[in-house]
């Protein structure tokens, strides 16, 4: 019974590691690489070389960069006044998509989770009560989930921030375009009563 | 609305080639790669440099290997009378991994497909037909897929071995393991019937 060649088994485990990507996936990637043409895989190390030397962490937001402040906190067009609380990066992009958004963000590293054992000290909370402080913001916005670890992280800040004279919002919860009433969960529905707008 | 850093973008772009994966999951990929500490970056650019540098394919039996004929062919212990034949690398490591075979291989590179243009001139049929007239071979298995393009291939190969005095045989279609002989497809109850074997 042979073995694959070394190389091509080292690679499995690579991807292997990616998240999501069990042994079978990851052994269909190899023997897709060793398919195509040599340059694909040149193009890939090339790609994780750029990633690896270019890519930081923006000095005020936290949110991923190219440059020591990124794209988002050195544009005079956005609202310096307001400043959106993400978890994570994904986080941040998702609402730039939106194309809804024009402050600026700040990116907490995670949220509370006593199981991972993250407390509130491994986050940017300190660092967000800082630039809250400044004068120039005027609200921020709690975008963290919905869900138990996301709203105790949001009650935290919440209370970090209670002396410092800005409001504080929370992203609406409430039901998600076309969700069903019949079907939502109570705790959805009943955030969407108390949430509810006036339409006249 | 800001765009993802170049370099974390060309990224997603490089992961989103991946075959079965989209661009959710290429950004996954990346942001999780961010978290990561760098090394692992860099274990992967070394992955891909090896897999690119020392994977060549085997001079005897066309399969991947890290030398000029593979470890399977170089072993004088595999019953060199005995060759496989195979679509595709993998399908020889999934037999390697039953631990019965202890024969030769020879992978075609394909099957005939009408709707891809891939010809019997494409596959790896005449390479074949000069091994198995060395003298050594006693036995050519075909062990293709049992789909229209695996039985075809099978088909020609059979004829282009006509003149050859060996014996070809075809690996055994029926109900797989955990099958039910009350929902197999007629196709295949019908193979079983046809290839049963004596028990008593």
């Amino acid at each position: 019974m042979a073995k694959f060649p070394a190389s091509l088994q080292q690679m499995v485990e690579q991807f292997n590691r990616l998240p999501g990507i069990g042994t079978k996936t990851s052994e269909r990637f190899v023997f897709w690489l060793l398919k195509q043409p040599k340059e694909i895989m040149t193009e890939f190390m090339q790609g994780f070389s750029q990633l690896r030397d270019t890519v930081q962490v923006c000095s005020r937001c936290y949110n991923f960069s190219e440059s020591a402040v990124c794209g988002i906190c050195s544009d005079p067009r956005r609202d310096q006044a307001l400043v959106c609380v993400a978890a994570e990066a994904p986080e941040v992009w998702a609402i730039e998509q939106t194309g809804e958004y024009s402050g600026l963000y700040h990116v907490l590293g995670g949220v509370v989770n006593q199981i991972e054992g993250v407390g509130p000290s491994e986050l940017r909370i300190e660092e967000l009560v800082r630039r809250a402080s400044d004068g120039v913001v005027k609200e921020v916005i709690l975008a963290t989930n919905p869900d138990v670890e996301g709203e105790t992280t949001a009650m935290i800040i919440t209370q970090a921030l209670s002396s410092v004279p800005i409001h504080i919002t929370r992203i609406a919860r409430g039901l998600p375009m076309g969700g069903d009433v019949e079907y939502a969960d109570s705790v959805t529905l009943s955030n969407a009563l108390k949430g509810r707008t006036n339409i006249k």
